[in-house]
């Protein structure tokens, strides 16, 4: 049987209680397949390393990621280390990101159940039905591009930052959008986002994946949204965008996050941050590094007292499988499980919640419960 | 009796309906005043320019609107100076801008009347009281910074734009968020969006925009939001975010945006882009340069029909008034009729409506009722 190494990442907050329910998970479906094994190793990161070893990312978690087939990661940050800390959790993360080149990052919502339709802040009718996955660019554009801070020569008094394109960096992440939607009958359509009626590297953007998309799929159908129009869409006719957002660094920071409030609560949304395009799963499977973390914060409020919704981490268990490792059955079972322990028992279902989703179940009772399921 | 002078810019598609009504409704106000008169005369400018003269701001218009008390435009661009045109209309309207100095883009965001929340499409709880004024910096950051096309030496396979801010640029609109912000009592509060955890023009930001309202105006109070949190915020909780939105020219394109859908119809929401910091109505009023405007497009599909909301011009018209001519009067009866217009009848309104507010009211029905009220 295949053996994988999983280094898990609790982080800081809610991480650990989170990220123990999703590797409970993980070591279930392990146990119950006689084809795979998982080995998981759990490494600091975050603000939790900063304590320990005054630096977020410690070269030992960076090695046993480096060397991991896939990472699960809980939540990192907080208050104790926040914008006036001398070192903080967040060029860490960067510097995983872009050392394990990270490139693409799969974020999808959906209503996990339609018994949540009434928490989302649109209305009804509005949120109902939508399904977009939005794949962000992750280590280029302005988060990695040149940047002068103020105070520093020649012109003390200005700061700046560069949006940065290469034709290769949009062709890659353009491809994995396109195996996402192929890997749907009829393929989703791609909307890709950018600024091309003013910015030069949304022009190269436009221009490369229409390219790529022409050339290598030609079966997934295209459609430009500039910014702007898209970020209203998303909230007055989200259904318009159903299937793939396709965009550049910034411009998906501020519209996964953006998208990831219609279903009504972040605690239920996973994550995949992938150093290559995911392959279909089958004989030929080709393992991709990832990092799959939860898209909530740590929530140092609630840390500790074991309400938090593990939901979002055990579904980013469920990418990791498929996309890291080709599982795609324990994924589609994690994910069944979840659907289950969410809808209401009229539908069959648990009818189980968080405090996020206005019930009273605790961070275990949902993890045991979707435990039981599978 | 003090005489203004008003440059008028139909422009394209529905841009010389709607600004037709609101020209009307200036010269209402004009007549019924022995204080001030108005004296409106129209340039073409946008995609009707191009046709006319192979450009869209040609010299002679961009001399009138320098010449101008303030400037009232109607929308630009449509189908036929689209993506692929040698010639767009976009880049008249940037020039414009940058030439008179428009630094300041205040967008404010309400429902005009309550009888409109159920356009909305967040769920009525969510909306009812949302009152955000977006301050957008409108001629620097990636918009005007050095950028670098494709297939241009030296990297032939990259583009780039610059995100570029100076701390006198980032104290200029600190200081017109300040005085809007001012104007109301209690003072609204500034909630500044930068990307300060990642960005060295946001961290610039973050620092000039503190030390200005700290030094300048301590009753003002302050907030920082990263950008992606605020997205997140204009959906699931906008009322979080009421009073004044602070931004750079990128995040203020995308979030007001965003922003203008709360309300349920484009078509009633004003612009005003500023040459300088608006000053209090009173004896020492200091006029400034203005661009009115209704954020919506040109609509080229209902063109010529009669049928669009001429509401957002209307109350651009009201903005004119208040913030380059320092007439509030005027500026608030107008604002007053419009509400008066669009109220229920219960409420003592007449209850209009336009196609997109559900109705069947038409461009210069609207128009008409809103003077009878005046
Ligand atoms: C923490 C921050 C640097 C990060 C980002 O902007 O990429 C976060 O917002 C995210 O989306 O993962
Ligand atoms: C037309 C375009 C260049 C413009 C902008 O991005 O500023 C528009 O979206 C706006 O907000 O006025």
């Amino acid at each position: 049987s295949r053996s994988f190494r999983i280094v898990v990442l609790p982080g800081d907050g809610i991480g650990p209680e989170v990220v123990g329910q999703a590797a409970q998970v993980l070591e279930t479906v392990s146990k119950a397949s006689s084809d795979f094994e998982l080995k998981l190793e759990s490494h600091e990161f975050g603000g939790c390393a900063i304590d320990a070893h005054g630096e977020p990312l410690p070269p030992s978690t960076l090695k046993a990621c480096q060397e991991a087939d896939a990472i699960l990661m809980g939540s990192i940050g907080g208050p104790k280390w926040g914008v006036n800390a001398k070192v903080r959790p967040e060029p860490g993360l960067l510097t995983l990101r872009k050392t394990l080149g990270l490139y693409a990052n799969i974020r999808p919502a959906n209503l996990a159940s339609d018994s949540l339709l009434d928490l989302s802040p649109l209305r009804p009718e509005i949120a109902r039905g939508v399904n977009i996955i939005v794949v962000r660019e992750l280590i280029g554009g302005l988060y990695f591009g040149t940047r002068k801070e103020q105070d520093i020569a020649p012109d003390l008094d200005t700061a700046w930052d560069t949006m940065i394109y290469s034709v290769s960096e949009v062709q890659r992440i353009t491809r994995v959008a396109a195996r996402i939607a192929m890997a749907s009958n009829p393929p989703l359509e791609i909307h890709s986002v950018d600024k091309a009626n003013v910015l030069a590297s949304s022009r190269l953007w436009r221009k490369v994946v229409t390219e790529t998309l022409t050339n290598e799929f030609p079966k997934v159908k295209l459609h430009h949204q500039l910014v702007d129009s898209a970020a209203m869409f998303i909230v007055a006719n989200p259904l318009k965008l159903n299937g793939i957002i396709l965009t550049e660094n910034l411009f998906g920071d501020i519209l996964s996050d953006q998208t990831s409030v219609i279903p009504g609560s972040l605690g239920l949304l996973p994550s995949a941050s992938l150093a290559g395009a995911p392959s279909a799963p089958s004989a030929n499977f080709k393992p991709t590094t990832g990092l799959y973390e939860p898209i909530h914060g740590s929530a140092p409020d609630i840390a500790g007292k074991g309400i938090a919704n593990p939901i979002g981490t055990i579904l980013s268990a469920a990418l990791l499988l498929r996309y890291s490792l080709g599982l795609e059955k324990p994924a589609k079972a994690i994910e069944d499980a979840v659907r289950k322990v969410l809808d209401a028992p009229e539908k069959g279902g648990y009818g189980l919640r968080t405090g996020d989703l206005g019930g009273d179940a605790g961070t275990e009772e949902i993890g045991a419960k979707i435990i039981e399921v599978l």
